[in-house]
Order: C-alpha cells, then sequence, then structure tokens
C-alpha cells in the first residue's frame, strides 16, 4: 500500500470491478501537458510498453519476443482489436472455441459474430469454472474430424461472478491439442501471476485502470511479434487494427492517432508504484488480504458469498442478496456511499447478488471501514437477515 | 484566456493541432476518481453530453432533436464509428462521396475502403478549398444517370495544410441535391461557428482535445436522432457502433464500457471555460488574435505561408520550408523546444513545410513569445533566407 488513505480529498472509495481508487501522485501525474509525438511523452510511451510485456512475460529482462500494443479506449477496445486482428478473416482459415461462464466471455462470442469470424461456444454456470475435460473432448473431437478449431479464448477472472478460472490447466490443454490460446486477463492481470511464456498463450488482453491502479482509457494487448506479423490486413476496422498500430509504433514509436497522453503518464506512475509494491506478488499479497478482511466481515455480519472459497478470486466478491424483506439494493447502496464507500451498483450474475471489489488503492484500514459501514447501514435498514 | 499563463509548472507551450496546452483547472479536475456507474460521475457525463450538442447546434436551449455520442479513444475512433454506423452496409442502398485535400479527407476515404463501404473521392490538392462546383457537377450527375450517392463527407478545416473548407456551400450544394452531409470538424468544434441545423447536417465528428481544451481520449459524434435510429446493426464493430452506444446510453445514462472518468471530468471544466470565454465567439477571437501575431511575426523574420489569408483557418498554419541551406527542421524544432515551444514535429503536406498551431490555452504572450524564441534559433542557426 503506497498511500492514498491519508489523502483528505473527500471522495468515497471506489469498490468495483474500476474504475477505482487510485493513488494521488498517480493522477498528479496528470497535471502537465505533453505533446504525443514530442520525445517527453514518446519515452514515458515507450517505457509503459516495455514495462507492460515484461510484466506479462514473467518479470525477465531479456530479448523479448512478446510486444505490447496499446490500445485508445477502453479494455473491450482491446479485446475486440485482438479478436478482429489475430483470428482468421475466412472461416475456412480459422475459428475460435470461447469458453464462456459470465459476461465477458459472452462478450468476446458477441463480438466474433458481430466481427463475421467463425465462433463456437463452450458454456458453463457463472458459479463453476470452465470445464477443462469438456475442452479437451471438444478440441481432440475436432481434430479427429474436422479441424477447424484454431484459438481458443478465455478469461482469466470472470469479474461477473468473481470466479477464477483453471488458466494453467487450460493453457496446457489448448497446447496439448495445438491450439492457440488468447486470454482476458481484464481484472488479474498484475495481481495474479501469468507468464505467457509459461502457458503457454498467443496473446492477453488487459487494461490500465484494474489491478495496474492506472486511469480509465487504455486497453492493450500483449501478443507473440511472429503471430501478429502474420496478421496484416486481417482487421474488420481501422482504428481497432492490431498489427497496423503496433508496425506503426514500431517505425517511430509515435501513435497513428491520438493517444491518452495523460492517461498512459499516469499509467507510467502506477506502473512505477505496481515495482515499488513488489511487483505482481506484493500487489496480489495486498489484495489478497484485502479479499481476507472484507469475506470474514461480511460473513461475520451474515452475508455469503456465491462462489466457495477455493473458486474464488481476489479481486470481486459476489455475494447472494440477503432474504431479509427489509433489504432493498439501492438503499444499501446509497447508505454505504454516505459512509464513503462506493460498490458495483447493479448485478451481472443470473443469481440475485450484489458485488463488492477489494482492488485498487485500499488496504485494510478501508477494509475495516467498509464493514464497520455494512454494519451501520443494514441496522439503518432494520435488516437481520443477511443470509440469502 | 482564462489562464494559465503565468503557471510555473516548466512544460513547453504545445502549438500544434492538439492535444495541446490546457488549462491548469481542466488538468485539475483529473485529481478525483469517480466510480464510472455512479452519479457523481453519470451527472458529469450527461452535462457534457448535452453541452457538446447545444453548441453544434447554435447555442440554443430549446429541445433538441440532435444528440451527442461520446466515443472511447481519439478522434479518428469517432470519425470511424460515424461512418461505420451511418454509411449503408450494403453498396446498393448508398454510397459516400469524401471531399479529399488532404490527410483527414484521405483517411476517411480510407476507412470506408477498410470497412467494405462504397466510397468515391473528389480530390483538390492540399493548397485548393474543396470544390463545390465539381461536388454540384457530381451529384446532378449521378441524380441523371444511377443515383447511388447518398452521402457526401468533408474535412471543415484541414489540419494537414491548415486550409478552411467552404463547409456552408458544401452543405447548401448536398442540401440542394437531397443528399446528406457528414463533416469532420476536428479541428474547428468550439472555435469557429458550426450549425447543424442551419447548415444542415447529418453528423459531425470531433474531439475533446482541440479548440475545446480539455485532454485527449474522448471522441465525439453530434448526430440527428431520427438518422441514428435508423442505423441499428450497421456498424462493423461492437466497440465503434455508434448507435448501440448512444441506445444504451439513453437508457440509463451509462457507458456500454468503462469511459475514460478523469478525461470527461476535464472537458466538463474546459467547457465551462468555454462558455466563460464567450463560447465560440470568444474563444475564436482569442484565436484568431493569436492567429494574426504569429502569421504577422513569422512574415517579419521572413517566413511565407503556404496558403494565402483568405484561405486559413485560426487554427494551425504552414509555412514553406527556408530556402537557406543553414535551415535542418530538427534543429530548429530542438532550438524552439529548448525555449519553451513545442511546433508539429513533421509534415503531412506534400510541400516541403512546417506547421505551428495557434489553439490551446494560450494567447498574445505566448505568440510573441515564439517569435522571440524563432528569430532567436534563427540566428543560432545562421538562417537569413526565410523565404522558399
Amino acid at each position: 500500500m503506497t498511500g492514498d488513505t491519508d489523502d483528505p480529498r473527500g471522495d468515497p472509495w471506489l469498490l468495483t470491478p474500476g474504475p477505482l481508487t487510485t493513488a494521488r501522485e498517480t493522477r498528479e501525474a496528470m497535471l502537465r501537458d505533453r505533446g504525443s509525438r514530442d520525445e517527453a511523452f514518446l519515452e514515458i510511451n515507450t517505457r509503459v510498453c516495455a514495462s507492460l510485456a515484461t510484466l506479462a512475460t514473467g518479470g525477465g529482462d531479456g530479448e523479448n519476443d512478446y510486444v505490447c500494443v496499446p490500445v485508445q479506449g477502453s479494455g473491450t477496445f482491446a479485446v475486440e482489436a485482438a479478436l478482429g486482428t489475430l483470428i482468421p478473416v475466412v472461416p475456412a482459415a480459422g475459428k475460435v472455441l470461447v469458453l464462456v461462464n459470465g459476461a465477458y466471455g459472452a462478450r468476446m462470442a458477441e463480438i466474433c459474430t458481430r466481427l463475421g469470424r467463425a465462433v463456437e461456444v463452450l458454456e458453463n454456470a457463472e458459479d463453476e469454472p470452465s470445464d477443462v475435460a469438456a475442452l479437451a473432448a471438444r478440441l481432440e473431437a475436432d481434430s479427429a474430424i474436422t479441424p477447424t478449431l484454431t484459438q481458443v479464448a478465455a478469461v482469466h477472472c470472470e469479474t461477473t461472478s468473481g470466479i477464477l478460472n483453471p488458466i494453467e490447466d487450460i493453457a496446457r490443454v489448448v497446447a496439448e491439442n495445438n491450439r492457440r490460446l488468447l486470454v482476458d486477463a481484464m481484472s488479474s492481470f498484475g495481481a495474479l501471476p501469468l507468464d505467457m511464456r509459461a502457458l503457454p498463450c498467443e496473446a492477453i488482453m488487459a487494461s490500465s485502470n484494474k489491478c495496474l491502479e492506472g486511469v480509465p482509457g487504455l486497453g492493450f494487448v500483449i501478443v507473440g511479434e511472429a503471430a501478429l506479423r502474420a496478421t496484416a490486413g486481417n482487421a474488420h476496422s481501422l482504428c481497432l487494427d492490431l498489427e497496423d498500430q503496433w508496425r506503426a509504433m514500431a517505425k517511430n514509436g509515435q501513435w497513428r492517432f491520438t493517444p491518452p497522453v495523460h492517461v498512459i503518464a499516469a499509467l507510467d506512475t502506477a506502473m512505477a508504484a505496481h515495482t515499488a509494491e513488489g511487483g505482481v506478488r506484493g500487489r496480489g499479497a495486498r489484495y489478497a488480504e484485502n479479499h481476507r478482511i472484507m469475506v470474514e466481515g461480511m460473513r461475520g455480519l451474515g452475508f455469503e458469498t456465491l462462489l466457495p472459497d477455493a473458486l474464488q478470486a481476489p479481486i470481486i466478491v459476489t455475494f447472494h442478496t440477503p432474504r431479509d424483506a427489509n433489504f432493498h439494493f439501492t438503499a444499501f447502496y446509497d447508505h454505504l456511499r454516505a459512509r464513503g464507500y462506493v460498490i458495483y451498483p447493479g448485478k451481472l450474475t443470473k443469481a440475485d447478488s450484489f458485488r463488492i471489489g477489494c482492488i485498487g488503492q485500499v488496504g485494510s484500514e478501508q477494509m475495516h471501514g467498509l464493514i464497520g459501514a455494512v454494519e451501520e447501514s443494514l441496522k439503518e435498514m432494520n435488516v437481520t437477515q443477511c443470509g440469502p
């Protein structure tokens, strides 16, 4: 925890899947204007991209055959750019199998359909991890009859429920069957270990404003350089053409179209804080402690989690809605907000539930504070039965 | 001029086509974190969108049949979203005629080609305005034989050269021929008068970081609501689907995918400063004065502009490269940068030239300062012949 708990700023703590609370130094990096084609900015941009590629490949500093391609917009822009560029245009040349157990897997399938890419879905319930045995069976069956599946797309931490998918097992099965893996690591990147070389995987997609604790406005894709080179002309879009974006930037370090200069400067500062905290290990440890305090506190008040602990990522937690007739989510949200805690104002699961995040520039003080605020709110609402 | 000249920040003044120098208050608006689905942000977002729509339709505050659809990313993202959504997918249903006299018109044509939209180009040289008589002839010929052209796309101020295209005449001819007009107003919006109702036009595309003096990270399209409604399912992309983006936001005020929260808060502050400066009239007057001082000063040193004054917009000015053998652009750029002025580091025109912008949070003090810095730089470089 590098910083912000004593910041007398008066804004609530954001306990959501992101955008989340950032460090004051990160936001202060946005107080400077820089020319988007001037060396002062280009140095920052090059450093941020190199750091992200290093982080995705186990933190080594040797030669990197993986490159980071930043994309203006949100994480979904990076996901669409990756799918539209890396999945073959002609169905005969390739098809992607998307593992779905929540809204973000479903969104990848939706993007493929929208882009006219051949796509097949392997679905599990929102409270079940993606089924590795079923994946293996599907890939083997495909090999045996007509090999059409070239790629598999999976979500590392599906924030719909907060479930952690078994990405190493998925990667092993995909590799054993000679397919390539694309990973949406949006909400895990920077907090949970992920080594693209060891997995292995072809590409991962993430964004500035989750566990890296930057501000929103930038997505990025880390991808094998050789795989990317082979995709020239594939993309459905000029703006979201990952190969064109990369090739132009590799040439002179500049963006094709105006980059979010201030957002990138903030990410540069946030990346330095990430390193100072001990990288993925240090950040992950703080979030795990946040998660432990929050779940223990909520269970102490009678709440029940949607997921068993073994399936839960320390990123965001889904709680069943209390059965107490006095519990109304909107009132609960407003009570917590008035006490300085903003939780996710809605649900994505099919189950009747709500979610609280434990990532961002928050620590044990905020987690204990949240539990106190929940307890007070329940009293004011006359809620006593917090189980489902 | 609302503010920043006495800011002792040490950063150079950005005299480019953008991103440009912003007011300190605008950047300070980014010091706060807000939840992207929390009321504190949604209020700001709604206000910004309403202000932009009002600004595009002559500043009235009555009922507005035009809506503002913000798009994550740069201005080009908004252009691609508009073209991909508003131009019919099937060539038989419509074709766009793009007026090209620089890189940004050419980019619109490139986007249409990439998206598989039927496109035709009417080109003028980079130092000539788009030819209205040729446009009229082309539209009339098309009507007479097989009417295939449904839309015309034009650039208001083409920043490749800094030329101002005759947008009112273009709009009149397009309307007389019952076609619809799309305007890239990227570098003019907020500084030059543009009333979509009076023109008329179907859509305009612009961004946060030009004459509105916000920071980069947001594009937007102002479009007739009825026209937009008719385009459901047209877009080539999920992220850049303007109709889907609008419909979702109209429903509950929220973005489909994570918005650049800090960038939008900065734009809200920048829009208030725009109003305080007297809106389009006040902002345009300051830029016109900046432009006058800069061009007079440069001419006083012997430089010649690419364009005659009658064609020049008060946004960015292209100067012929001096014939003096001692003039090297990179050295000139570095000399000016060392003195606190960043100009555009490159050229887009075919003519041998360089460009200096006069927009952003700069005033007469910076323009006079620039001329002094140019004079000093020329002396140090031993450049005496500044004409082409």
